[in-house]
């Protein structure tokens, strides 16, 4: 492979939203609009789908100063999709219609910002062009809330919807402490099948204002435990913070959120409220305390107005070194980051992995960083933690609201 | 009544807790500490039962670095309740009590930081002590998010709810937009009766990324129109943003959260899941499109974390008036905003109303701020909210999270 390689580059976005992705892409934008490598700049729009549809903006038309609030604007700016790509031994039309894309637009450099789909995608394209003779580089730049991305110390997007968690679960914890008589509030938190996020709240624990319970989907969760540790609590503190994962599931792998439990009169509840009004209605009938059930939704991988600086400025690095190592010639990694202490100090270092490495694996929480209890996390979390949250970006505002980049996607030709 | 009136003085909090009701307290607190007509200030646990039941904290053994952090610890730091004072002329035991606490203490000043009921209770117990010969001077001091209280141009506590609600929205417009595959989402907001909080989401629309329609409590709602709109907007733009007031209501006054509609199987959802995901799932199976439904919760009235500087000064302001109108002979009102404006700028100056003017009445948004079609509000609302969110606050930290307020509560005896 010659390391010298002239040509357009494409970044793509895809998966689940997250408060800095769009920093990632910034990253890649910014460094490859730079590079005398890279002949065109395209971002496509909504992942992969816009290469599959011939819909790529030209990125060198954008104003700088617009790209640059990129850092602050949240969610997936040139769009996203959830498209899982085919095996190509299999069916490879979808190959081929990209291939001809990256011929038509000579693109030699291709940036898939995800998380394990994404990489997947990467990881197949990669092969295909390998294959098919078209030189073109493949990088994946790492991106989720869920943090459960394989051989990364953590990921771009987790430490600033950590950071909204924490600092909400502070807020929710002086708010529903407020009466002298008796509040169980439960907090229904993001994360599919790794509990990253739901131990998050940990950090506003760790500050005199947290869940007094926390249930991760890393161990089986028992109902009657559940309500037994709720009532404990209540009857020594009258007041009770509890924060679930949405992925908590009993020991059969039934998701708690889908199964209907004898507490409930048996109509499905979950898929009326979610978990967090289940487990309240469950709570409030062993109970017969005021209890109140709060899902974060959407508001905790999109909160830009309270990302961790650490966590925008390792967004743009992951989107920087992708661009500055694929124009130096590597192809079929994804950017990792390795945690450094360098004087005592948290150091984030980045390494390159190979894609097939990482597509398809879930990194979950250590096991013993869970109490034996099943209903805490250890202060292991929180010395993990709190390094990533570090940092208060000064967001551009109009009118005391964001100022999110406002893009021409000039369609390219 | 003689101007010099030398004594102690209580400050309570009552009601639902806001970002800045503590910016209030603050503003008291400080103002009586260094008044020489005030000799002791004290806060009452949990608002007027803290009276009742002796419970009072001596404010003046608190470091002073520490009750400066009120000024961004959300929630009501000295414990809230929601009491409602009987009729003295029915029943007068609590009053006779709340006597026999205020010559225990010598309490010649009272300050009651809440919304309606406050001021109903202020106003009782002014007319009690005139009665009662007790001579004591009491004074309200506004505070509520739902921004209904009579007489003022807007409450403190109003407009932190309102930015947190508009930058919120922004953020999920941004997220639930990233697909090409279609998406409704509808957000839940405060507001029983009034839709000042839900129209703040207007902000937010103002800047290009908010709701498409807005139901407001102020007039009445027609499900067959809402999916109507709904529709309309989704065959046209494929994303649908809605934001609706929990306090919606059908025109026989029934609350949409609470009856049950033809389009439901007649079960009962919104006491499951309430608003939101009751109108998610009808709207859903009216549109077949992919409907969230999101509560902002608890989480749009204590997010101090997005508090409007504009807020936190005007909280404290009203405060400090409070104590200075009673050290000079006032009693009986409550402290009120009127808007100026000083060389085209907003100013906020404050007046105090006849507690009894107040008490009981509630101020709703003007008809004509309604869009004939009831679904949006006008730029009239822009106009009257956007000066009140300006600035963002400084906020303590510790660790990049929120360094609250730390109090001893060292109780009186």
């Amino acid at each position: 492979m010659s390391n010298q390689l002239k040509g357009a580059c494409i970044i793509g976005q895809s998966g689940g939203p997250t408060a800095v992705i769009n920093a990632s892409a910034y990253g890649v934008i910014k460094t490859a609009l730079e590079s005398e490598s890279i002949t065109k700049v395209y971002g496509a729009a909504h992942g992969i789908k816009g290469v599959l549809n011939d819909k790529l903006y030209d990125m060198g038309q954008e104003d700088a100063y617009e790209l640059s609030l990129l850092l602050h604007t949240p969610s997936s700016e040139l769009g996203s999709c959830r498209y899982k790509m085919k095996d190509p031994d299999e069916d490879d039309r979808d190959y081929k219609r990209i291939l001809e894309i990256f011929q038509k637009y000579n693109v030699r450099y291709f940036f898939y910002n995800g998380g394990n789909d994404a990489m997947d995608t990467c990881s197949k394209i990669s092969r295909f062009m390998d294959k098919s003779g078209w030189e073109c580089r493949v990088m994946g730049v790492p991106k989720t809330i869920d943090n459960d991305l394989y051989g990364t110390d953590h990921c771009p997007g987790f430490a600033s919807a950590a950071k909204y968690i924490a600092t909400t679960c502070m807020e929710v914890s002086k708010d529903s402490t407020v009466y002298d008589n008796g509040q169980i509030t439960i907090v229904e938190i993001m994360g599919r099948h790794a509990g990253w996020l739901a131990a998050s709240s940990k950090l506003a624990e760790h500050f005199g204002a947290g869940p007094d319970l926390i249930y991760l989907p890393e161990v089986d969760f028992e109902m009657g435990q559940f309500l037994k540790d709720v009532q404990k609590i209540y009857d020594e503190k009258g007041k009770v913070l509890v924060a679930v994962s949405e992925g908590i599931h009993y020991a059969d792998g039934v998701f708690v959120s889908e199964a209907k439990t004898s507490a409930t009169d048996g109509f499905g509840h979950a898929q009326l409220g979610g978990l967090a009004s289940l487990l309240a209605r469950i709570v409030k009938e062993e109970t017969g305390a005021k209890v109140r059930g709060i899902e974060l939704s959407l508001l905790q991988r999109c909160g830009a107005h309270l990302a961790s600086q650490t966590d925008v400025d390792e967004a743009f690095l992951a989107g920087k070194v992708a661009v500055e190592a694929a124009v130096n010639g590597e192809t079929g990694k994804m950017v990792a980051f390795e945690r450094e202490m360098v004087d005592g100090k948290y150091h984030c270092a980045t390494k390159l992995l190979p894609l097939s490495a990482v597509a398809n694996f879930e990194k979950k929480i250590p096991v013993e960083w869970i109490t034996p209890e099943k209903n805490q996390v250890t202060d292991d979390f929180i010395d993990y933690a709190l390094p990533l949250i570090q940092g208060d970006p000064v967001i551009p505002k109009e009118h005391a609201l964001p100022r999110y980049a406002r893009l021409k996607k000039v369609l390219a030709e």
